[in-house]
C-alpha cells in the first residue's frame, strides 16, 4: 500500500495498485454491524484496492469521538442472537450483551473499532463523513476522529464513488 | 436530467447523460432507513446518472398509499439512538421517536417520503415495486404511489440492473 | 446454467453463460432477511450469471445445520411491522410472527430456507462462509450445510469478488 505523501504523479490518484475501488457505507451505530465495513475494506487494502468508508446516519457514531469508544450490542430485534426477546429490553441486558461480544471479538484478535479505524488510516484507507448526517447531528469536524478526511455532501459521494464496488452496511 | 419524453433516439436507454446507472434496493419500511435510497437517487440523478429504486420487503411500505405517508421509526433494537432499549417498548415510544425524527428532517431541508419520491419521479428516476412483495401483501398497482413505473419480478429486476452499482439498503 | 462438472476449458472459470457476476454477502440470521439474498441469486442463476452467497455474521445461521431449518422472525425494531413495539418482547411474540410469516411464505410457493439453498447449489451457485464468523461462533466445515463449497477468509471474499455486483444485506 502506497501513500499520496509520496512523490507526485502525472495523473492525481489515490496511489493504489489495482483499477478497483470499493466504497463502503457504514450507516448502523452497533457494535456488530459496525466490523463488517473495517473488515472488508482492511482485506482490499491488503490487496492494494482503493478503499473508501462514508459514515452516515447512525453510522457516525462509528468516528464520532464521543461515541466511538463506546458502541453498544443489543439483542433486541435480532433473534439470531438466540436469547428470548423479552428479556432484550431489561434493565443491563445491552450492556451485557455488549461486553460478551466485545470480548469474542478480543479473543479473535480482531481489534476494537477506533484502533481498526487507525489502522485503515495508516493503509492508505479514506474516510469520509456524510455533511447531512453531521448536520442532523450537530457535529463538526473537530468532533469526529482526526482520520475522517472531510465531510461529504452525497454529491460529492456519488462523484467519488464512480467505478467503485458499493456496499451498504 | 433529460427525460424519455424528448426526442427518439437510435438505441433505446433512458436519456441520461453519462453510462453510470446504479439501482436502490430498498427493503426497510421505517422512517430512518426510508432516506439512503432517497438521498443518495437524488444526488445520482443531478449528477446526470441513471437511477432507479426497487421497492421490496418492508420497503414496500415506502410506495403503498396506505403506509407512506406515515412511517415510523423506532429505537428498539438500535442502541446508537443512545435510548435505554427498556423504553423503546413503551406505550407512545415509537409516536415520539418519530415525531422528533420527521422534526430534525424537517429542520434540514429534507422533504418528507412522498414529496422526496415525487421530486426523484420528476428528475427522471425510475421507481419499481417488488412483485413478490407486492403478491404476498395483497397490494396491486393501483394501491401503490402513482409514481411507480410498474411491479417487476426477480428476473426482470436482474436483467434491468446488467451493469449498474446495486445498493441493498 | 451449464456446470463445473462439464468438459475442461482452457481458463478456468466457473462455466456460467455470460461475464456478469453477483456476489451477496448474507449478513442476518432472521427469516425475513435470509430471503433476499437467496431470491436474487435464483434469479441471477435463471439468466445465466455467476452467483455467489457469502454467509457472515448472523448470516452463519442460513448455513448452520442446528440452526438453519429454524430461522425467526421478530416484528422488535421493524415498526413496518404494524404492530405496536410493546408486543415484540411478550413471551410466544417471535413463534407467532414467525409461524405467520411461514405461512406467508409457503402460500407464495416459495421454498424454505434449506429447500432454497439446495436449488441454488444445484443451479450451480457457490455458496461460502465467513472464516472470521465461524471461529467466532467455534463452526467448523462439518457444522455447516453440505452445500456449502468452503470457508473463505476476507482476503478471500475480497479476490473473489473481483469484477463482481457486490450486494450486502
Amino acid at each position: 500500500m502506497t501513500t499520496t505523501e509520496q512523490e507526485p504523479r502525472l495523473i492525481p490518484d489515490f496511489g493504489e495498485d489495482t483499477d478497483r475501488k470499493m466504497a463502503f457505507i457504514a450507516s448502523k451505530g452497533t457494535l456488530d454491524m459496525a466490523y463488517p465495513a473495517l473488515i472488508m475494506a482492511n482485506a482490499a487494502l491488503g490487496e492494494g484496492i482503493e478503499a473508501h468508508i462514508f459514515f452516515t446516519f447512525w453510522g457516525l457514531d462509528m468516528i464520532n469521538k464521543k461515541t466511538m469508544h463506546d458502541l453498544k450490542f443489543t439483542p433486541l430485534g435480532n433473534p439470531a442472537t438466540h436469547m428470548p426477546q423479552g428479556l432484550g429490553g431489561l434493565p443491563g441486558m445491552t450492556a451485557m450483551a455488549t461486553h460478551m461480544m466485545k470480548k469474542q471479538i478480543a479473543e479473535l484478535g480482531v481489534p476494537e473499532v477506533p484502533e481498526f479505524l487507525q489502522m485503515i488510516v495508516d493503509a492508505g484507507g479514506h474516510l469520509w463523513a456524510c455533511k447531512m448526517s453531521a448536520d442532523m447531528m450537530g457535529l463538526g469536524e473537530d468532533d469526529l476522529f482526526d482520520g475522517v478526511e472531510g465531510i461529504l455532501s452525497a454529491t460529492e459521494f456519488i462523484e467519488l464513488t464512480d467505478g467503485a464496488q458499493i456496499i451498504f452496511i
